[in-house]
């Protein structure tokens, strides 16, 4: 057999088995292998920012890394802001970027890169691997630390790495890594912090982020948050959070700067929970840089990657919260009849949150459009909700496609804003070729909106022809109808909430991928 | 004014007039101070890729560098595997990446990453501007590296520098820049030991690439060839080679192991005009790396980035070869009627060859499709040819994007595979709206076809599922007519050779861009 054998072998010992992938000539030994192992499902992404955005997508949902494999330098490059995105949100994954074999790179062959360079950026762990031997061993590693740092790992595959000859030999799977825990001495610390906070009368709030996000630590930190009065926050992006009708609400640091600073203008100590200190998601000249007033306290209770979940319990039990304590009162859906007449992004929020499906995945890449559908869908059907972590535009597509991949049987809805749907709209082809139970709504604005509004922010209320150029998306109109079409998934467009309503059901009732492009 | 005023007009200073973009909220008094010059062609695109692309494009036929404007590193990042071809091309190119400002980055905000380690591995030159009263030297810097080194140069603008102060003043533009000559010496050296090598009846041949490809130097080096009975070759990829009817053909190294080192077996003393000694593009087991035969003597005339049309000239003078020398005979097309029926790859090749406009410019990247397009167009109407340099697939929808914005008045025609077209096919969007000259004919395969080559070549002649999943692009078929409508460009589908010659010159004749998909 050879190392790429072996790396096929070893992925699967270990419950990896799907493989979003691009492969490219360097790569054809793992092509090979990959092809003598059906049970590793390899689905294709025709851009590399599909890849990684797919395989953070299903990760987030599996709670399991995905392998990716990308061809070199570029390949990598091309996936690189999807990775961001995953850095970010931490998920789990293990990238494999083929090179040229070790002999060849003295060559300069034309498609020669320094690799590493362009993969550290974006991974918490890059490894190359040093010949067919070792292929086992860079998995191995890799695959624990995607789960254990956790994040994304970039493991480089020389060509002659995955053609070398390797003896035959079983593969013994690694006990699966976990996530350390906080030692108990320093959850007690907080906790006897967070008593002597609220006996002086001062104000302590909890920013959960990751694996805190979850229904049954949201629960703890709901009844922590009834019973003694300290306030829940989330961060402003997050991977994954469980909610919907039934869990515990939970706000997420606002976006912009001046209604984030009002946000936390009443917390005095902060505890993050695997969180940092909200910052501005940019600068602003005279603006402040951090969220929070120059005098709150920030005590860490976790860092990221320690086990949110289980730490929150942990603090629930250390504050003498019982598991019976009262959760906070549900919150109610403003309702009021559903939106009618010419569309807004409002009315696009209102209509998606009021349908979405009990049970589904919810992928909001819907930037400025979007801004009030998490606040507005606390009371939906229980759903997850997967948003774009890092500020890289372009994963919403490719993240609802890995989603869909992850949950068969449950509904995955793309609540996505156009300029960004553009960047990867090759994943709409993914979800045809696997005919994956995605719904994608494309909030047709035709501009980079959230910049118009940035530009007016720096003082430019009208704009000449340049920034018009630069920040509208008409001229011509992107028609996603044909786009959809042209990949193979089937759309149609709506202009009012009457003709939403009815599409959104239909398409949603539909098995497999759907797109409506709901024009405002 | 602020920094990013003292920006734009160093670029417009020195004849940089066109920017492809696409901005984010970092670069908002970047995109405010282009607003404030008319003077500047800013030009969007909806994806990075397309952006450096059209760059690459643009610069390549303008013989200026163009701006780019990339939104922090996950901007670079989509931008730079069309960094790497352009980087191959040794294609200048100003890249400004906006950044946070210097301030914040300590922050760590979500879009923080560390774009240096990103850009280097992609560009001739990095540099990180200091601060508002920084703009103008680094500008100049990157101007004067762009068309010095020459190639692609990347400066990094932080917001604070972009929105700083600083005190008007004239600008001065800079001397144009030229590339470094060889010296006399150096070429009278290698004459003489051209002339010794002859005389002992060894084989030399002239390896060209770069502005040696031009019509001026070819000519030089053709009556070299004639009168010296010198071969001459041009490099596998080439940034741009004038040719066709009345000009000198030239022959380029093949892509394919076997056959190029076949080409290159009689070749005794290799002589580079800023190219590199032909390597295999990818390493195979038991192949050989270099293409030359190991007793293969190489001399260095240039090295890459020196002036090497100008010596090229200089090298037939030393040779005391005349101007009036004759030219090498030229190349007679293989007629016998245009091919009809069901269209195939060769066909498409002899079609478009044979309609090929007067002046036009041709953006190959038809990758295994096209590989007999080149041999078979020596004696097509005069055009430029532009091709994929680096490997990085993904180039040509914006190669020809940048190449019309450069030479409005003449055709172009992007000859482009599918699954490379995939890739940044939002560059189609950008023709729409600057309504450029281009035809793009899509060789529809519907599969990585050069990959199930290479799967054959590591002896894997019957393809599983997972390599089916892999290398196929059908199920679904793209459906390119789609696509095209989606971002307002028309379309048609083309079958028959019949059908091909009917519709690409109905194209060629529409002012504004077209799409045809030419389905093998």
């Amino acid at each position: 057999m050879n190392g790429a054998d072996r790396l096929c072998d070893v992925l699967l010992a270990n419950d990896v088995d799907v493989c979003f992938a691009n492969p490219g000539t360097s790569e054809m030994h793992f092509v090979a292998a990959l092809d003598r192992k059906p049970q590793m499902r390899c689905i294709l992404g025709l851009f590399e920012g599909v890849v990684t955005g797919a395989a953070d997508g299903y990760a987030r949902m599996a709670d399991k890394p995905a392998a990716t494999l990308l061809h070199l330098g570029p390949g990598l490059a091309n996936g690189l802001a999807n990775l961001h995105n995953a850095r970010r949100a931490r998920t789990p994954m293990i990238n494999v970027v083929g090179d040229h074999a070790s002999y060849h790179l003295a060559h300069d062959a034309p498609l020669t890169s320094d690799i590493e360079s362009l993969a550290r950026p974006m991974s918490h762990y890059v490894r190359r691997i040093g010949g067919a031997h070792d292929v086992g061993r860079a998995i191995v590693d890799a695959y624990t630390a995607s789960l254990t740092l956790p994040g994304v790992t970039t493991v480089i595959l020389p060509a002659d790495a995955a053609w070398g000859e390797v003896p035959e030999a079983p593969v013994v799977p690694v006990l699966r890594p976990r996530l350390s825990r906080v030692a108990p001495a320093a959850v007690e610390d907080v906790a006897r912090l967070l008593r002597a906070t609220l006996a002086a009368g001062r104000r302590p709030a909890l920013l959960l982020t990751g694996g805190a996000l979850r229904q049954g630590p949201l629960e703890a930190a709901g009844r922590i948050a009834t019973l003694m009065g300290i306030r829940i926050i989330a961060e402003m992006s997050n991977g994954r959070i469980e909610r919907g009708r039934g869990r515990v609400a939970i706000d997420k640091v606002p976006y912009v700067v001046d209604t984030a600073v009002a946000f936390l203008q009443d917390v005095d100590v902060l505890v993050l929970v695997g969180s940092q200190v909200p910052v501005g998601f940019f600068a602003y000249p005279g603006k402040p840089g951090r969220m929070v007033r120059d005098d709150c306290d920030i005590v860490t209770l976790a860092r990221p990657g320690q086990d949110l979940g289980a730490v929150v319990t942990d603090l629930a039990d250390a504050l003498g919260v019982p598991g019976h304590a009262p959760l906070p009162p549900q919150r109610v859906e403003d309702e009021g009849g559903l939106p009618t007449g010419p569309l807004t992004a409002d009315a696009i929020n209102r209509i998606v949150g009021h349908m979405i499906p009990e049970n589904a995945i919810v992928c909001d890449e819907s930037v400025s459009s979007g801004r009030r559908f998490y606040p507005s869908t606390h009371a939906s059907a229980p759903h997850d909700y997967l948003q774009l972590t890092g500020g890289a535009i372009g994963v919403g597509i490719p993240l609802a496609t890995g989603a869909a991949v992850a949950c068969p049987g449950r509904k995955v809805i793309g609540l996505q804003a156009d300029g960004s749907g553009m960047y990867t709209v090759q994943g709409l082809w993914t979800q045809a070729r696997e005919n994956l139970d995605v719904v994608t709504v494309i909030i047709a604005n035709r501009a980079y909106a959230i910049l118009q509004g940035e530009m007016r922010n720096v003082g430019v209320n009208t704009f000449g022809r340049n920034a018009e150029m630069m920040l509208s998306l008409d001229q011509p109109a992107l028609d996603w109808v044909s786009l959809a079409r042209g990949m193979g998934v089937p759309g149609t467009r709506a202009t009012t909430g009457e003709e939403l309503a009815a599409q959104l059901p239909s398409a949603l009732a539909t098995p497999g991928p759907a797109l409506i492009e709901a024009v405002i």
